[in-house]
């Protein structure tokens, strides 16, 4: 064999070993069911991580991998792509604290004092109008805003809490549903012992049965339930480990019960009754002393900060900053509708953001990128959902949302952080994934039926519209 | 004749008066150029009338009539309508105060202490950038996105305002430009004599030239112009019948700073230079002193609100319902989008009603209709253009948009105004009027040429890139 031959075969071989390489490096690629890609992928990572030009492989609604979309591409094969076009691509928000179905009250009334609006709106209403088909039309409502706002999780408190579980199956979204207690006649019940036994029954019921499905105990507050309750559902949610959702330390009319009651703070309370030891969403947290802080800080309670809504009701506004510095868990919900009057997500963390600087008269005490992670990562783990939703990475849901940049009043971009924290809003959003299922492609709602929630809506309302005349008179 | 043939003559008879009528009626008809319908038209007039099924009449740039829409199309022809297709017909929004080319530096640099925020960034790169055609294309961006979210008038401070002015005069908006002066050196100018020379004589220009813009003298604030400078701006606007904008009381420096200098507020010192008997647009005001507010109380000096800016920045929170009160006229303002970061009048309108509430712990501090009335009548008069624009009422100038009430988030509908303040957002404005001039159409702006305007922003934008990243370096 001349030296010509002789390297005409090494440079075959050399090809052939090249080939080889490649066919395996492509036979060597992962299955992937569903691949997303973004321009600016916010990945909400305990680094904050940003990657341009990125994408997320998605299999069995589970996150592979996170990463540049060249490297994302080279490793994994799947028969749906959803494309970048110039979007963000981010962890859907975690909304923290709603009674979903009311927003079939939005903006029923408004601006009256706290007594007024609950005893001549709220409660009458809610006993005239709140039933099964209520809650199916008006969680509906609120999951089709919800998706469409960008929301993938949320905490829901309100009636018939079987109902609201059967629209989020239907749906698509991810939601911790806590089943109302209260010590008082409610809708469906005489007062404590029958609500507390039928949430005690949802929780069994719906433990284990989807996924996207955490069912939780939702006593209503420290001056709605005795001592004695609350420990009982703390000893319940230990047993069952069930997370629990309450109201605490929503106004100053709360702090002063309370103190007349117990001599203690509604914190105080929650370690004397067992709830501090309990994964615990405790919604508003607008009053805590600093010992309350301490308290919270280290337990699995999460605050969940509602900025519209305590505004909206004269309840104040939460020392946020010093509860962070203190190590408490905060995350971000808007409240039910009635007190908001949306389910937007884009406001609240707008809000988090101005809101706190306002009061501190001090521009650096709360970035964007804080008040961002409280929508997301931290409001996941606030909400009993860290490791399952809040940040774009392997191994968690894959919950995600696409936000169109394409806006001129998102231009010029300089940081896409600033953007979505101050410039976005809730209608910049095109695509939402929940648990790896497409909720939402360019900005039409794939899970809810439109036109039959509209005449559902419009059914509902007007009796609503002729009760309210009448209230008028 | 017989009885039937007088009964059929008197019928013939009857018949045509009743044709004259008609036709008389017809003819009686008074032209206009335009009509414009809304299934619920939100006048904003003195006594919040809101009209179900309305509709304005405009003529020449102005208003006509506004009434029931029956009555509006049996005494109005016109060759032009704009259709309700359900949705509210209200006057447009009036941004108090905003410094229209910082569009162009929107999320640059945020969350920093004022200090760093402006010498590191906001200075260097005003310095670097802002020229006429940064002016040109910064005014356009904020135009646009102005004319899409709602607003129809504006207050202007930034340079080179007779740029601004030539902007305005293609978009169609109706704005009050004021050139700035200041006793340091800034762009195009050394130091107060140019850029108050310079100021005097662009009013002299503009002032009567065209009846959308408003020339104003902008002594930049009480800590950047002298006393004696301030009270020469004064003696001249009274000259000129000139409208004054300025920043008074933005923060608790500026309070240290004239107390010191002067041992008086800021509003002591626009008294001292007579300044309080001008027309004086006063940006932010968040800390006056009892003293000021009663000073300020029957002039003609509107303080301008800046939320959304004043939380940003630090600055504060101004005492609204306690000025009102006192019976300062308020206006609403969005800031320059530096410290914003958007030029959007919903979200001012929101957090007005929103913050002072979680202040004062007292819902019914601020209502849905005075928030709302604070960026539209009264925002007018705050803005020194009472009686020209701020309302859908006869005599008043033609300017108004059309906000959608079909996406899901604002049903079901109880009560309109609650809606357009806690629910509706910018992107639900799909019509804009001007001076009786259609400026957006179903949503898309009609006046600027988007395509040429987004290559415009880049151009400028990927300088400035290029620079931000060589800074944090």
């Amino acid at each position: 064999m001349g030296l010509k031959k002789l390297v005409k075969l090494a440079a075959m071989l050399a090809a052939f070993v090249t080939l080889e390489g490649q066919m395996q490096m492509s036979a060597a690629k992962d299955a992937a069911d569903l691949i997303v890609m973004g321009r600016y992928v916010v990945t909400m990572d305990a680094k904050g991580t940003v990657i341009e030009n990125g994408a997320v492989a998605i299999k069995d609604g589970a996150i592979l991998a996170v990463g540049p979309e060249d490297d994302i591409a080279a490793a994994y094969d799947a028969p749906e792509t959803v494309p970048a076009e110039g979007r963000v691509l981010m962890p859907g928000f975690v909304n923290g604290h709603t009674h979903s179905a009311m927003v079939l009250f939005r903006g029923m009334a408004d601006d009256l004092d706290l007594m007024t609006w609950l005893t001549k709106y709220i409660f009458p209403m809610e006993g005239r109008y709140v039933d099964p088909d209520f809650i199916r039309v008006g969680s509906t409502l609120a999951c089709w805003e919800m998706i469409q706002g960008g929301t993938t999780s949320f905490v829901d408190m309100y009636f018939y809490p079987d109902v609201i579980a059967g629209v989020v199956e239907q749906c698509g979204l991810r939601a911790v549903i806590s089943a109302p207690m209260i010590d008082y006649p409610s809708p469906g019940f005489k007062g404590w012992d029958d609500s507390f036994a039928s949430g005690v029954d949802f929780v069994k019921r719906w433990q284990g049965k989807n996924g996207r499905i955490t069912p939780a105990l939702a006593p209503h507050a420290p001056y709605t339930v005795s001592k004695e309750h609350l420990a009982a559902v703390a000893k319940v949610a230990h047993e069952l480990h069930a997370p629990i959702s309450i109201h605490i330390a929503e106004d100053k009319a709360e702090l002063k019960t309370i103190g007349d009651k117990y001599g203690i703070t509604s914190v105080d309370l929650m370690q004397d009754t067992g709830l501090l030891d309990e994964q615990v969403i405790a919604a508003h947290v607008v009053w805590p002393t600093e010992g309350d802080m301490k308290k919270l800080a280290g337990t699995r309670v999460g605050a969940i900060h509602n900025p519209t809504s305590n505004m909206k009701t004269g309840a104040g506004i939460a020392p946020i900053p010093a509860m962070l510095k203190a190590g408490v868990t905060i995350g971000l919900g808007t409240d039910g509708a009635a007190s908001n009057n949306d389910l937007d997500m884009w406001e609240e963390v707008r809000l988090a953001a101005l809101l706190h600087k306002g009061v501190a008269t001090d521009p650096t005490v709360m970035p964007a990128a804080t008040a961002l992670d409280l929508g997301t990562r931290m409001g996941a783990k606030a909400a009993g959902l860290e490791g399952v939703t809040g940040a774009l990475e392997p191994g968690l849901r894959a919950d995600m949302i696409q936000v169109s940049l394409d806006s001129l009043r998102l231009k010029p971009l300089y940081d896409v952080v600033s953007h979505l924290v101050y410039a976005a809003n809730s209608r910049d959003v095109v695509t939402s994934i929940v648990d790896g299922k497409l909720l939402m492609k360019d900005g039409k709602v794939l899970t809810i039926d439109e036109a039959k929630l509209r005449a559902d809506i419009e059914a509902v309302a007007d009796k609503i519209r002729a009760d309210l005349k009448a209230t008028a008179q």
